[in-house]
């Protein structure tokens, strides 16, 4: 049904992997690099000129843009030059990701996502639908961010001192949260529905509130799933898309020893 | 000015109705079925394929999606296979729904809402903008959900137990909440701005904060037009767009007697 | 790259002006006037006829829609006929603007902007991404209003009573803020993130909270950047972008004196 090469432009500057399939009315301009096996649906804009473009059409060279493998790329989505997505890439509808984004490899960002640039994002991290993630903003690795939360960066708008904020690896921040500027958020952290983060938070603390602050350690957290269970730190009890889908996350962090 | 069969795919497996309009750009797949005098605007997809296409294609049958007679879907909608709407369907733009959702007749879906599927809507229910619906949530008859409110269903983040909420028919979410997994929501409930609901609320309830307690019976709330009025239950006091618009509630209520 | 004229409509009965580029599978409908040097970038709607077009297509006169020159409309953007624009207006992709809004001269409006109509923005105003902005709302100048902040109009939903709300010249709405109906912000005011706005708020205020509630006059918060200066009134510390850029604000105010 799709794929039908309807009103498709490839820039010959682009470099297209092989078996990948690009979807109707999509648009891929010089300079993008897309891997193997990747799915770009209808309807999509890769490579998106930056600003610069406009200042100075005749001279513009659009920076590069890597996609890499088995990407599955949704419809609508707009993704400026210059921003880098590791492997096994799964977006949603509609994302908007600015340039000098870095996402790291199986990592999903959901539909209406709009991720501002010059920001990361580590491996198999989950970005939900309509998270606005601001510039300079740094998300670590196996991190869930549920919809509707944002991450700014102007400590005292308007500024010119712009400062990301930081979020741990494994941490999750729930919905409609904002995540003020500089805030850092440890490891394994659980942050509760419409928070406002304006303090650290440390590692293994379930915090939420306005502004934010730690209720107890997520180590004591009973599972609502496993009578007389703990549920958290979550890969003990989740692997659904994880590394460590379908081993014991011990066995798996055993042999992938990380500092 | 619009409707100049530019750039239009409807696939010969659809089945388009007496009298329908279809925007340019805009791509129809197999197995949709638009019931007479509708109208779907320019750059919609209608019957967006599922996950499973992209496994299979030579194999994939696309799931009929069924939109009732006399719709209006605005533009840029994206609406996919296995979903059914019933007649008199309102849509603004950028509306996303995915697969296996049920929603009834007369309802209006505003601009960019997002709603995940597998989960029901009833009739004469209004969504505004931005509302934010996850599976399994089931939504009655005569619900109006205001901007920003988001519907979620996993208890224990992440989890593969998920578990929908249910809001009654005639209540009203205003802006900005959270209704949290499995969180019953009762009849004729008025739930304040920025709430996040964790608990269930009765019927009749104003309820708002965080969590969400009730507050008062609405049928204790005065009315801001008319001196010395209640305006809640609303329907005796609103009936613009209402099946008893034209007639007293009461009386439209003996001739329509649900349970 | 850009701006090959492929599947672009422009009606005839459009006015465009000198030197302007209209995007790759942009229509531009009956009525609409483009100031010179403006850029309308791929797959916009300008002038979208209202929803008067629907019930008698053959009578139906679109109303005038008048960008201002210079302007910089970023791609996907959908806005209304009977919409007008001051000169230099710049926009984030797949915003959405409804009929009779009025917005002033040097404004930015964000990605995912949803402006519903019928409301006025005024000069160098700020419009970050996400916000919504409801009927009969009135911002005005210099003022900046900060990702996925709403405003709404409807005292006790539903009604037919609608009143806006107002915000005044260099106020600052931060993140995820709700204002309520009828609610006046003067000038100069400061809104903390995750506030309800559901009173008035006079000038100078730093205010927070749900209800948000003054908690300090702004003039007598520290600068976080230049140790012993303060940071508000933010003009005498901010120019990028601001007429009185390159030069003192308070001899620019002297040049510009206003009521």
């Amino acid at each position: 049904m799709k794929f039908n090469n309807k009103n498709v432009y490839v820039s010959p500057k682009a470099i297209i992997g092989k078996n990948v399939k690009i979807g109707d009315n999509t648009t891929i301009y010089d300079n993008v690099v897309i891997g193997d096996n990747s799915i770009i649906c209808n309807d999509c804009v890769i490579g998106e000129p930056t600003g610069q473009y406009y200042k100075d059409m005749d001279n513009y060279e659009n920076p590069t843009t890597t996609i890499g493998e088995n990407a599955m790329v949704r419809s609508h989505c707009i993704i400026y030059a210059g921003s880098v997505f590791g492997a096994n890439l799964i977006t949603g509808h509609r994302v908007t990701i600015r340039e000098k984004a870095v996402i790291g490899r199986n990592c999903l960002i959901s539909t209406l996502v709009d991720i501002q640039g010059n920001c990361s994002i580590g491996d198999y991290s989950r970005i939900y639908s309509n998270v606005h993630i601001g510039e300079l903003t740094k998300i670590g690795n196996y991190v869930m961010i549920f919809p509707y939360s944002i991450f700014t960066n102007d400590p005292q708008p308007p500024s010119n001192q712009l400062i990301g904020s930081e979020i741990g690896d494994y941490s999750i921040i729930t919905i409609h949260c904002c995540v003020l500027p500089g805030v850092k958020v440890g490891k394994h952290c659980l942050i509760g529905a419409n928070s406002v983060l304006s303090r650290d938070i440390e590692d293994f603390s379930f915090a939420m509130g306005s502004p934010a602050k730690k209720l107890k350690d997520i180590r004591t957290i009973p599972s609502k799933i496993v009578e007389g269970a703990m549920h958290y730190p979550w890969p003990f009890n989740f692997e659904r898309g994880m590394p460590w889908e379908g081993q014991d996350y011990n066995e798996w962090l055993n042999h992938n020893i990380k500092e």
